[in-house]
């Protein structure tokens, strides 16, 4: 997919909302427990329930490899699904790979031709040679992480590198790379005031930034900062959603999450439409 | 497996090999493709004969998961293979992962518990919160990349953080973490002068070293600098070794490989045995 097609998108469904597909089996109704693939059947209900409030969804895949084969088959069987019913989606794999060259390429192969992705979330620390290999797909796009959501992220990323943070500097320098153009970025929402200092580096970059809701973040203070010409957001949102309810109606209910901050996001788009 | 064993299993043997099974189906002999499951015969060859010369096996995960469920049913069996037949190897998936808590607690019941191995690699990108959860399992052991054998370990990794680069730092705040006597870290053993300087931070800590070979690092150079007490050191070849030949012959040419560098650590080892 396309920048521009995910932008079309977002414009038609008034909606810059992720769903993130962390799938615990400890976690879901009971009734679909029985069944022979739950984890499947749970995201499928999901989706039915929510593709037209959200432009992207993003499976875990510590969710998935965490079952073994049958969490492999599962996540197969979701990406495949999307695909097929919904191609207008935006599908990431929220990997957080990276690895030298030969083995990044696998990994590219593994989540963009096997499984057929539009994205992949990748770690920084390698450096150009461990991510380039991702930028080379054309129409696939690599996420990497800049500033993360959690606590440890004050552990390295906002260190002085000497003349600015780590964070800002992992900005800075992937603007070089070959095939940048391919590049997105995770910024977590708990730290909204980052995102005006992130805007001056990568003005157009889409951004995909967790943490609004569970984990702190704010919608409003992320889009007063982090919104650009081109939108440039993807808001994603996991446990709030997709684990509102145990009970039966459990899509009813992400369906209903999903349009609260579905109708805020039609506000805070009101002058790009 | 405690340390404890895996340095016992080292002295024993006179080595500290570890072997990398990245196995790629455009590299292995053509004579295993008509078979049901070549990764996983190719592994079982490899594995039988040269169990005796190395203490580790690596597979890197990217290399199973390029094969989808094909390759992840693989990556099971080789594991399962080792644990039944060699319960003294020590096993590490190399497999990068890293994210926030509960995210990483989930890929570490994927690769310690449903796979039963003995360690995983890890990014420290994400910080403290995304590798506690990875050290809380016992007799487990988690190999937390510092200084990569790779030419993009110049990006990030050596930059001054600002009292020293961020590779030191790395090192020398993850010392503090919970749990952190089961950390273990990968170094690059292209970086061979680097050795001196992060046996002052983690004396005694093992290290994981690729690059000797292929990469063009040197043995002896990383020896000089980064044997410890407990030696503390182990060293890993994957495409020198196993894909030394791609002949009906290419198990017996690994084991000649692999060979090779236990005569060389045997002579290291010297004043350790």
């Amino acid at each position: 997919m396309t920048t521009a097609q995910l932008v079309s998108q977002i414009k038609q469904k008034k909606s810059f909302l992720c769903i993130g597909l962390d799938v615990d089996l400890d976690k879901i109704p009971e009734h679909l427990l029985v069944l022979e693939d739950p984890i499947f059947e749970f995201n499928r209900a999901i989706i039915d329930a929510t593709h037209h409030l959200c432009v992207a969804y993003k499976p875990n895949t510590a969710f998935y490899e965490a079952y073994g084969i049958k969490g492999w088959q599962a996540l197969k069987k979701t990406i495949q699904y999307l695909n097929k019913n919904y191609p207008e989606i935006f599908t990431i794999a929220d990997a957080k790979r990276g690895d030298i060259g030969n083995t990044s390429t696998m990994y590219a192969k593994a989540f963009f031709t096997d499984l057929a992705f539009d994205s992949i979330t990748v770690a920084p620390y390698m450096g150009k040679d461990s991510v380039e290999p991702f930028l080379a797909f054309k129409d696939k796009h690599t996420i990497m992480l800049a500033l993360t959501s959690n606590k440890g992220a004050f552990d390295f990323q906002t260190l002085t590198v000497p003349k600015q943070e780590l964070y800002k500097e992992v900005l800075q320098v992937s603007k070089s790379w070959k095939n940048s153009e391919n590049l997105m970025y995770v910024v977590g929402a708990t730290k909204a005031e980052y995102f005006k200092e992130i805007r001056k580096i990568v003005p157009e970059s889409f951004l995909l930034v967790p943490g609004v809701g569970a984990q702190g973040g704010n919608l409003q203070d992320v889009c007063k900062y982090g919104l650009s010409k081109n939108i440039g957001l993807l808001i994603n949102s996991s446990r709030g959603i997709i684990y509102a309810s145990k009970e039966k109606d459990f899509a009813t209910i992400a369906a209903l999450k999903a349009q609260e901050l579905q109708s805020q996001m039609k506000i805070l788009l009101k002058d790009f439409i």
